[in-house]
């Protein structure tokens, strides 16, 4: 980051961020990139290119999109979020065929699907490249686009052992992040065509999202760009920490759904979920409630296998 | 409507108008009341007077805000809507606890929540004043107004035999139409508190719904009020409807849902709802496919005891 | 309108509402109309229209649609109002080009120019056919529709002595309305292509201008418009008023800008146009004042030539 | 940088963030301060905060946020911008009272008043603290907040050789640059009061402004606050600058508007600003046209005096 050559990236004048970007559609397969201060502002960047006010978008009823983000598609883009039961699972082909509306005058124009991969609210799910296919099918048929808010993509493509453009081209446009799994400091990048990024960029602009000399932070997004596979360990650290938390006495893991780095404990004994979350974080291992009786633990580039085996012991202790 | 007296309603000066919006708050026991050219319109002022951009309003999933509007709450008010499965149920409360959110800079505020009696897409059924006043009491512990969708209040009235005014004291604001059951041309009223309704009738003016001499509209209106208690004949006409219905070999009847004037008709046989609606539209009983397999009819004032006879008449050949 | 044939216009199915669009589509030359409940609601229509949200629109800085609207294009269409002086005068096609912005990234697109014919607080003067064509061509050069609001075109078309085809042709849509000069109580028209107006009734039912059996508004507009020629009697009206206004000691009127049915008025002397207002009023002439020191009055069909003789005296008496 | 202490600033966990907000805070003497990714997200965030939607904003005809900023106020907040001529000049109190609008139901509400402090597009021009405190007592007996666009605050504070809390004691809210002048790569800061702060850091998060580990940007900002006195230098290399170029014979320079960091340069020969531009940029002196006949130059940290020399020298060549 220190020696990173910068220029004044409004202007389109960063070297750096222009390879990080040249770099980040090669690796998606997709013709352009856009980098962001966030995985936000990506996702919300894409609904506003993707669609027109007024218009309702269709995603699930757990999506990031809709759940985390303050509300944005309403807030910026002035679009309505159709909240769909079970659409980020085997059975979203059918629950996005049954969410199309006919042309009527009451009802709002569809423009825009979201999907989500890994799911975040699912648990880390995988939805897999022929779901996903299935879905553009019947998505372009109707006239949608189609957005992957794949903040956490490289996870699934790890978790699948395939290469990330199979996720990427059953879509027009997929964001993911820097941060997170692959551990860069700052920001997100937005793929799509050429000119899908061209108007993408002026509504960065507009959202504020167009950073002056950002090639410092994209020099550590490139070094996250090479170490990738490294993701496989946070997902082998999950699979353990799952397996072990599943022996627990007063611990329940669906471990099915333990697919790649996050692992959802649920607590059936009398501890809250608030409770056990204190108790560990207390003896240094930090993790969040996701409802009154789920817990939501994370594995990432700072923790080792070791890390794992003293978290089950700390656990152990703690629902005892 | 030929005799009222007229003024320039936008500057509060048509009597007509006034008379009929003070008639409205009268009957529903609110402050205040506002004249409005259609119930969309009423609907959305309540939403954009409720909340501010960015927020997040809490409505069923088949809401006729939500789902007939055209994206009004999030075009005009910048809102998002939580769909609820069950909210206007029985198991309305405890739905509306799961929905709600704990505060947390990723979730939107929470402002608003939106009933609808009758439930138009749940076919007619009335939510009782019980319910109703169990979602107020923890939408108000939460901060969070009430506002009803009652197009179709009255026949809730009607239908309980109950005083219109113990629905409207369980919420914040009511619309009702004047069109629909009470047979006026034109019309909506959206009722409530004083300060409320001031602020309402400027978002009237923005949305281009303050009318210049609107008092020959406000003049039917005022006849429509008068009129009330002949919707019961509406209900006795679409029971007699739906029991005949309900014998005949390929139609099935949930007859517990029949509470108003509306009667909704699943098709069982091999014929679409749209064949069928074709076939008895083609004999002059006119209703509407509202899925691939179920037919909505609705009784009103041009419908007569003789007429639902004729009906069925019609419905047994078709269907036979 | 007692006897007018209705239907359910929000179906398309108001016959007298058709009857009425058809009308006035032909006698401004173009393809198709929308009926609409206030001019208002016809000015933001056509402004959500013709834009996408984002967009910047070019309007002279006393324009009705900035002025009066509550400021609908930000809060509707999401659209910037950049605010020209002297747009609407000879001096308008040189004003129309230095406020075109180039491309780029920090600068919304430019998608709309709305002119205003006559021009409400420039004192309803006539923007002329030659200054239309010349801005609509500047306009479509660079990619721009045009909007006229046209509240008052039939005033314009009478004081010009023209076809009021004659300014339709120079602009993509235009609004009138069928109160004010044209005295029906209720009631304002679109007119564009085909296609622009499907989109527009579109936006009509989101702002929740869809009305039911509005045939009977409907039928007030089609008189109102065998009437047009009357008011030529307002401006003959007008004209003596301004003539006699101007020779009294304490007023000034600009009689060059007295083109059709608004006078308005400098007061020079010690008095408050409020307070010769109030004079005025309390002898039975009703104005408005438009500034500290202007009085604004408008002629109309229940203003006859005795009237404007007494509101002389009236005034003369105020004024001494 | 490379040693910042950082954590998840959405979260509110980063320390180095935390404390450059503290920083900033204290210098401008108000309550809280908050770190953006841009200069036009804090400006956008602080109209999002202080106005509701519909509302009407006063600013500037040439202000950053009306020119600059892609149409943010009416895109993001759905507010309507006012603009006006001369705002901020000497004349600024005087335009700004005939701007306030009466309370009237065409009309929008007026929330807010926009500054510009130094003014970019007036040529770097300061407004006195004197001028300020005028406006600040107008607005304030209105109801209107202040927020001041103060990218070039410490320009306008080195320049009149004062404490910048002199500027933002006479407003509610200010945002200044870390870019620009002080020369860090990447942000901006918001100050205002506590509880102001707390709600644009909502805005921040649903715009995706909430970054992650953004201590590593925040460290090289309080290295920039750190070197505001060297600010003296660019006003002297611009003075220089200014006073060179203003004896060239093809070139005009307002030299009383050279008060800081920027020359605003008309070119009054044959050539056009664009020649201009392109044949000093041939000769590395780089500058921009900002109209057809006027070029804008701006001194900055990697601009030293002998710099200025040889672009004097280059500026007497090219327009020989």
């Amino acid at each position: 980051m220190a020696s990173a050559e910068v220029g004044d990236d409004v202007y389109g004048e960063d070297p750096t961020v222009k390879r990080l970007e040249e770099t980040a559609a090669s690796l998606l397969g997709k013709q352009a990139a856009l980098f962001t201060p966030s995985g936000t502002m990506a996702n919300q960047i894409a609904v506003l290119t993707h669609t027109a006010r007024g218009d309702e978008i269709i995603l699930d009823s757990e999506a990031h999109i809709y759940f985390y983000e303050v509300g944005g598609p309403a807030l910026l883009a002035g679009v309505q979020t159709r909240q769909v039961t079970g659409l980020l699972s085997e059975n979203g082909p059918a629950a996005l065929k049954q969410s199309l509306r006919l042309q009527d005058i009451h009802f709002p124009h569809t423009s825009l699907l979201c999907l989500e991969n890994t799911f975040n609210r699912g648990g880390g799910t995988i939805l897999s490249p022929e779901i996903m296919r299935e879905m553009y099918s019947i998505a372009r048929d109707r006239g949608l686009k189609v957005h992957v808010d794949g903040a956490r993509i490289f996870n699934a493509a790890v978790g699948l052992g395939v290469d990330v453009k199979v996720f990427a081209e059953h879509c027009d446009s997929l964001m993911f992040c820097l941060s997170k799994g692959l551990a860069a400091p700052v920001g997100s990048l937005l793929v799509g065509t050429q000119e899908f990024i061209e108007r993408a960029r002026k509504y960065r602009k507009a959202l504020g999202g167009g950073m002056r000399q950002a090639g410092i932070l994209a020099a550590a997004g490139l070094v996250a760009l090479d170490s990738i596979d490294r993701l496989a360990e946070d997902h082998a650290n999950a699979r353990r920490l799952a397996e072990g938390l599943s022996q627990l006495p007063g611990l329940r893991v669906a471990l099915e759904k333990v697919q790649t780095n996050i692992v959802v404990i649920e607590v059936i004994g009398r501890q809250s979920a608030a409770d056990v979350v204190r108790l560990l974080s207390e003896r240094g291992v930090r993790c969040g409630a996701s409802g009154p009786t789920t817990i939501r633990m994370v594995t990432h580039k700072d923790v080792c296998a070791e890390d794992i085996e003293y978290a089950l012991q700390v656990a152990k202790e703690v629902v005892a």
